[in-house]
């Protein structure tokens, strides 16, 4: 794995850009992903991030369950994977194995990061009080990984069902913005 | 104004690559615009938004006192307005006025559109028990508008700081999300 450890305090830069994500959990010793892209940041330190997740899914009841996961973030070589992940339910499928990636062990939390991912974020839930109202989980980000050699990630954002933006050209532009 | 009513269930195809917005309200008969990028999509129909703003802005006070605010989609061209939109308080600035933005009559509530905006959803607060303790209003859009002329707008995302990305070029592959 080519990530290096990420100030946590830089964590809001990966996730303030609105990416799909590839969030992780391991359930009864079974690792899963889903592609996944309803998310905000909810503070910068500690690092609040706010995730949307189907009731359905596999990852809501492992989340509800572990109250951990990964989020690892892809970047344009990864949409296909990524996409083919969101298309299936981990309840049948090992999606390490079906798509070629890669777990690799995280510090913090059981749930695997994804090796190819150039990011990820291990989490635990923090408040799971609007989880059965919204789907909606609070997480706090325990410990930052990214790949450090890649300035401006060219992340994957959705505009529903079959259409995808890459991130294109990158501006300054003098901000009092955080 | 070149935007035509927008269908309520394809309003998450805007809000959900991730881009800044610019959040107008009207409170004490005075418009105000914040420029934000902490958002989410949180159900498809009603169409729910999750918008963090931080508890010391004009547009903290404004959403909590009227329950009201438009949520305009700023493309590429506006960039430079928007992010300075971001680095003065309403509270003694007219924006419109200062950055030559025009106010246009909304629908359903009383906040005003922005012209220039590619897209803006006029929305109502639904709940705000989480306002104290994580700055997030939950949402509904009530109408939405967009300018039918732009089929992949170039969204602006913000990396932190002065750094901005631009949306480039799109894809279509097979999926079976939403």
């Amino acid at each position: 794995m080519t990530k290096k450890p990420f100030p946590l305090d830089k964590v809001y830069t990966l996730i303030e850009p609105g990416p799909i994500l590839m969030v992780t959990t391991r359930f009864g010793n079974r690792p899963n992903i889903m592609t996944m892209s309803w998310h905000t940041m909810i503070d910068f330190l500690p690092p609040l991030v706010g995730l949307v997740i189907g009731d359905q899914s596999h990852t809501f009841r492992a989340l509800k369950a572990t109250g951990e996961c990964v989020i690892n973030i892809p970047t344009a070589p990864l949409i296909k994977k990524a996409v083919r992940c969101g298309n299936v339910s981990g309840r049948s499928v090992d999606k390490f194995k079906a798509f070629r990636l890669t777990p690799v062990k995280a510090a913090e939390v059981k749930a695997p990061m994804i090796g190819e991912c150039c990011a990820s974020l291990e989490c635990r839930t923090v408040d799971q009080g609007m989880a059965e109202r919204y789907n909606l989980f609070i997480l706090e980000v325990v410990k930052a990984w990214a790949d450090s050699r890649i300035k401006n990630p060219r992340m994957i954002h959705h505009r529903g069902k079959d259409l995808f933006a890459i991130s294109g050209k990158t501006l300054r532009i003098a901000s009092g913005m955080k």
